[in-house]
């Protein structure tokens, strides 16, 4: 994984939509879905949020970003998600990771990685995706 | 690409369900869409069909693949679709082959691979995804 740009520090605003994004991840826990939360923000606003519902739902592809991500393309009416950052509390796995690049999302912001291989942290290979 | 099991011919019924997946994309292309087209079988039966929807519904999500994978899912009422094989017209990009391990789909046809570095022709390394 890229180090991170030199001097940065997690900002209060950073943290902030960390934290909502964590709630989501709680109501994922009380479906008894794996518990994981993310939030779409654009120029300071919250634009949409989502959390795991792939038993809920029924839907393989229901992970929290991916969700997030729809409902963040319908809310703007464009697909393309220009401007935004995705806040999500655990490292995207391959699926996810692919939508986020395939959204043009320009910034991801995560809580934790995981441990076993999974797409961010060999992040130069993402990138090498035509935009 | 590992290479096709040994003795592997395309049988009648991999044409057949492909020339169903050129018609869906051929819908995506009257669309205005990338034309790329998909179908789910189970048991020599239509679980589900779909093509690109990306401009037309406004979601980044919505690739051919992962149109099809919600609808079967939908259809059989379980996010896991054991027991079908996916046709597709091109292969798969990275969110769509997240998306075919995520569903457990346990054979994947292509009509044609893509000449950009993607996803199926590296199928080992997805294969390593737990399942």
């Amino acid at each position: 994984m890229p180090d991170p740009p030199s001097g940065y520090e997690a900002e209060a605003d950073d943290q902030r939509w960390m934290r909502r994004a964590l709630e989501e991840a709680a109501v994922a826990g009380e479906l008894g879905e794996v518990p994981v939360g993310a939030v779409i923000v654009r120029a300071g606003e919250l634009l949409a949020a989502g959390h795991n519902l792939t038993h809920t739902l029924g839907d393989p592809t229901a992970h929290a970003e991916a969700v997030a991500i729809r409902r963040a393309a319908q809310a703007s009416g464009h697909w393309r998600l220009l401007g935004c950052t995705l806040y999500v509390t655990l490292e995207p796995c391959a699926m996810c990771a692919g939508a986020i690049v395939l959204s043009r999302m320009p910034r991801l912001v995560l809580a934790r990685l995981i441990r076993k291989p999974a797409c961010v942290a060999r992040w130069p290979i993402w990138c090498a995706i035509p935009s």
